[in-house]
């Protein structure tokens, strides 16, 4: 049993799982299979490229109990990939109580013998108060720690699952971390955010799952709980959710509801199988309409298998070529409420930076001010800060930047090297260029990855160029240089902006290369060499 | 022959040509088939799910010449779909010259028997001068007027379409539409974009494509010469494109190219097949490797014409949805020049509102100002300015947005309702909500579509609050009302952005529907009573 992380971007990862059976690529979605109604055969998910699932310790153990046990669960439930049983908890959050103890029924999962096994938690779920929540983040400790006492000796081949409780109080959730964290599960998960999930709160659900992740041990596995629609899947994998289990694809099937990228649509409204599945292939919309309605679902069941199977696939694929930031910004547009969960997301780029490539295959896109808050971006403004506070006593030149990349390989540039160099002040002037992607990219580093190696909607909306002014007015006012000279560009900066950087400006061309705009930088440049020569600075 | 419109949304729709063979539903992709080459057989196109292609004409009259007429272009290709022959201004654009004349190459098509042809037109190119462009477009002008008194009495079962020329120019563009629109053509096409698309200059093609079709009979189809990536076909759906034929899909796969929703990835740099096509999922990455060069290319070629298909399909889907709006901003996120292009589509709600339908039958998804620009938002921002401004002489009563939809449901407006009639002013005071979305929402329109049917992301971005403040200060300056009085909402309405508006308000509560703040909005009203009664106002 071991999980081996391959490729990151963001918080997110493709990884390994071996266990007994072989090994599992990550992220997965594990389906959730009723063991009793099987309404989707196992066999069927395999077949689809599945190579897990997720199925119920409780359900089996109150109406196979021997059964299961004598065949185990792989037998019984006919598929060879990886099996995860869930322990009851979430009957125990909806009907209140279950018949079986804690240790009971790990015991009955030791016996079943899946590739990973939950404890009986007690989940805090949606609508908890916060007294209510803090006692089950402390009963689910005192569960997990009797359950890991209970399994001393034998684990099994068994991946035991720790739940972190605390539900949307995010310092309950850190603190359940930090204690289930010590305790040796040999994978963790969160617990109860499916009425999160319902609710559209995927901000809530980002502080949920990157406290609970801040403190748990980075090599083990992530599991979430009841996850729904595909279209957060991406969300939950920048997140740093490894596993998944969701029952979406048969609970929208019951109600009819086909899964397209944005969310559903009711068979009835359906007019076009925009989907190549192999389901949606075999048939016509004419034909769907003429199913029983057991036949209909058994189509739906198979289509949003496809559907969540080739999300997952696609995540997997973006990681690996360090896009899922964009894959993010696509996904935020299937609801207003992704979208606020990657505006939130911002917030936190210093812990998604951690596991952000520094190099990638492909360049960034560029939309908009949320995608400035992207770690890339972030990595870079914060280096230029410490890069430049540490210049003392040089003179600061913030050029434009020229249509060219790397900046450095534009002809304007090239003859402001040769003013620098005619005033001899090459070695005492510090060039960079500013612009409203990374604020300033200093030409020595201007083909370092990704300062050359991105695209960006043109020409700058407002909050963009207002976002550049600020951070350069900040940048300024932390920096000790001796003198700042500005080259404005109008179509980047306006005067009125200009206004809030403490800076000589050289003079306002429309065209900032002209061969105008350029004698006014060397004119300014040599009045300031005649005047430190003349007060001897 | 004739053309039907069944569904509407922006400027796009979707309709049915009637051809001798059959109907083709539009919007249509008709992938380009190089009659010598074939390198993907017509019939495969047709088993995919294509119900037309283009071919080019010229190229048959080069080496086929007589048996194609023998045979006519359906039997050759064995193809029993719709078929549009390009007559060879592609080859003109691209090598200068072709050996036909423009009448020799029109009777040529006539004796091929496709469903629809192209006259031999000067395509503008993209890199013509000015000069250049009103040469080719007088010249197109000549030769569609040569060819239509050549076809007078033998149209023969063909569509017959009118080439626009102008190229980046696009005044040039609407002049040429103007005179081509008055000729009587069966469809129009948009010439010689290829070059602005392989350039991403979107917003360049949404400008030549809008000023085209203002100018030409919107009862025809109106066809996209050359369209390229799938990201971009929505887009030109919602401009009105009605046909569009592409060798995208060939010229990816020659040079090693995978379709993916964002773009294309190069085969060796895939590492899942994250698509459910028959293609995909008759094969593993690891066997596709090892093909030969001409099966992979086969391979990739069959791949890209199945993600092409189902993005029109989605895009008939959305259209009878009333969301290709929603589509669009999905799709501007693949690539920074496609949002940038959205962005521009903003400009033109009032072109594409006229054919915008009043009622949907889903919500509008609201993501920031982008979002804002789209025509539901924009006309109720007009209505309310026109309805507001002959309200002569009453109170203007303005109340932030409740929670509740529709507003009118709150709590918060039953009991303002109660103080309205508990001080005899309910006949004299208008009220509204106002609102970061529609700006302002009269209170008797609340349950109005898309009024109550719309989500937003939460909280609110700072320019979208600021894009309502300036809607209700532009508002309350054209209306004459003899008092505006404004509720205010912290959370939506700064103390310093709230001085930008001419009105009286009643004070500021962290909670404005909590009983003090609705006891302030009392006196406030009864106050104005008082004061007006004592000046007989």
């Amino acid at each position: 049993m071991s999980f081996e992380v391959k490729a990151e971007d963001l918080a997110g990862r493709v990884g390994k799982i071996k266990f007994k059976g072989g090994s599992l690529e990550t992220p997965a979605l594990l389906p959730v299979v009723n063991p009793r109604t099987r309404e989707f055969p196992p066999e069927g998910l395999w077949q689809i490229g599945y190579r897990g699932l997720t199925t119920n310790a409780y359900l089996l153990w109150r109406f196979f109990r021997e059964e299961a046990v004598e065949q185990g669960v792989h037998k019984l439930l006919n598929f060879q990939g990886f099996i995860l049983t869930d322990s009851g908890a979430y009957q125990l959050l909806q009907y209140g109580d279950v018949e079986v103890s804690p240790l009971e029924i790990v015991d009955y999962q030791l016996k079943l013998k899946p590739d990973m096994a939950v404890i009986l938690d007690v989940p805090t779920g949606w609508e908890a108060s916060r007294r209510r929540a803090e006692w089950t983040v402390k009963e689910t400790l005192k569960r997990a720690q009797e359950a890991l006492n209970f399994l001393k000796d034998k684990r099994g081949n068994i991946l035991w699952v720790g739940p972190v409780q605390g539900g949307k109080y995010v310092d309950l959730v850190a603190e359940a971390a930090r204690e289930m964290g010590k305790l040796g599960f040999d994978a963790y998960a969160l617990g109860s955010p499916t009425g999160i999930m319902e609710a559209y709160q995927f901000d809530l659900l980002t502080e949920m799952v990157l406290a609970a992740k801040k403190w748990l041990p980075a090599g083990k596995p992530f599991h979430l709980f009841g996850a729904g629609h595909p279209f957060m899947f991406s969300l939950a994998v920048a997140l740093g959710c490894d596993t998944f289990d969701s029952a979406a694809y048969a609970l929208y099937a019951k109600d009819g509801r086909y899964i397209t990228e944005y969310g559903t649509v009711r068979l009835e409204r359906l007019r076009y199988l925009a989907c190549n599945c192999p389901a949606c292939r075999r048939t016509t919309l004419e034909d769907l309409m003429e199913l029983p309605r057991r036949e209909r679902e058994a189509f739906l069941m198979e289509h949003n298998l496809y559907v969540c199977l080739s999300e997952v696939e696609r995540i997997k694929q973006s990681i690996v070529e360090g896009r899922l930031w964009e894959h993010l910004e696509v996904r935020a547009r299937s609801h207003p409420a992704l979208f606020q969960a990657l505006k939130n997301l911002g917030k936190h780029w210093k812990t998604l930076e951690k596991t952000t490539p520094r190099w990638k295959p492909r360049g960034l896109f560029i939309f908009d001010e949320v995608s400035l808050s992207r770690p890339e971006v972030q990595r870079h403004r914060e280096k230029v800060f410490r890069l430049l506070g540490n210049l003392q006593n040089r003179i600061l030149l913030l050029l434009p930047e020229p249509e060219a990349k790397p900046y450095t390989q534009a002809e304007g540039y090239r003859k402001v090297s040769e003013i620098l160099c005619e005033l001899e002040m090459e070695g005492d002037v510090y060039v960079c260029f500013y612009n409203p992607v990374f604020g300033v990219t200093p030409a020595s580093l201007a083909d370092v990855y990704p300062l050359s190696q991105f695209e960006v909607a043109k020409p700058y909306g407002k909050t963009l160029l207002e976002n550049m002014v600020e951070y350069l007015s900040n940048l300024l006012k932390e920096s000790s240089f001796r003198a700042v000279i500005v080259h404005p560009d109008p179509s980047l900066l306006s005067p009125e902006q200009a206004g809030k950087l403490k800076a000589t400006f050289t003079g306002w061309a429309s065209d900032p290369w002209s061969s105008e705009a350029l004698e006014n930088l060397r004119k300014t440049l040599a009045q300031l060499k005649a005047f430190e020569g003349f007060t001897g600075l």
